[in-house]
């Protein structure tokens, strides 16, 4: 399994880590103050940045399941579900279509009792460049 | 005018300000290391951060004009026109329907040169209870 | 199984039809000239009308399997993923949260060869009255 | 002005007209029962086709202001903001960002009382050939 942590400035500062195993990502959170709205639950912007980050994994593995290529957001939309307060909450991520330009993704975040939180789907631009990680 | 600083700890740590004046919201965010993916430009996840604030407030706002009213995002889409690299980007909002239960809103987040980096379209619950701040 | 036809103008226009068995709809079209774009292939507005029908009889039948409540589309996100040319293309969809009054949905189209076409994402409102038919 | 009536399968059988004049489309539809859902008001489908439609024009238009481009919806994002039962409902669209090959759109449809019925924002492919018409 590979772990990616504190890679960018962002990730850093939100403090998810992305684990890929078997060509797939899986972005987790362990939420703590620093993720918190004024509902004293987790803000949906961290949300959205934890499925966006998944699902970008997800098409920048969509090559060969190995390489990661560049990839950007093109569009995203994350349904809320549920509020979660505490506790590790997981975003996973599969591609449902696209080809070597244009990328379709759908995500789920799911907290720690198995509650499904918010489902993404988005499209991304996929490039042919390789990231060196 | 408002301003609206630190108020959560998703806020503290992300450091984006509300501004509101005349009934309207304004997010901006001054952009430095901590907002910055692999690219090098602002991470997608804070726009959507930003943008969600921007709408939330716009909704919270829409019964009177003044009393902040709780509010929850049902869902959002946001589409990336542009990166951004630097200085403040700021963040706007308006009511396109809905009523006291269901808001409709269009937000967007603009660079310091007004390039269009981010449009948002969402629908949000609002409450009837406020908020105390 | 029940099947339903031509209950509506739209739905006899277009000339979906709507099978329920199990307490979940499918929504299946034969595609002829009436739904045919400029590429000559299915029309995307029908594409969405199919996945907004299929989505609205979930939410309708996600309160007890059996009865059909009145419901409406707040927003829906259709991604556009193949063309399909003819043939019998087939939509379905599953709740994936939401309660009484608030349901998220996602639904997909099914081309014959199994190939699919497109995707959509959804909130929808529930109403308490039930449907006569 | 020029008038587009009746080019497609799908554009004769709902019956929407699109109008262009000074590089911008509109596309509007007069209602009748073709139109109609389970609730006597347009069907949130039949919305989406006219959306779908008069943001792809948009697209196509966006190259010079006169020829019109092919092009192929991405992603559409649908809300919808209130009923419409009778009369003519018209939609508009605006370039909102993008370039010669991936187009953002935001657009509306409005009823004939000045209501606005449905917004949606929208990802499109542009395609270097010219449509012949």
């Amino acid at each position: 399994m590979r772990i990616i942590r504190d890679q960018t400035g962002a990730q850093t500062n939100i403090g998810y880590v992305v684990e890929i195993e078997d060509g797939k990502p899986r972005v987790y959170l362990d939420i703590d103050e620093r993720h918190i709205n004024r509902g004293n639950s987790l803000h949906g912007g961290i949300m959205a940045t934890m499925l966006d980050a998944v699902a970008g994994y997800a098409v920048s593995l969509s090559v060969d399941g190995q390489s990661l290529y560049y990839t950007s957001t093109v569009s995203l939309t994350v349904n809320y579900l549920a509020r979660v307060r505490d506790g590790r909450v997981v975003a996973t991520a599969r591609k449902t279509g696209g080809g070597r330009k244009i990328v379709f993704i759908d995500a789920e975040l799911t907290a720690e009792d198995g509650t499904k939180v918010a489902t993404a789907t988005g499209t991304f631009k996929l490039f042919g460049e390789k990231i060196d990680i």
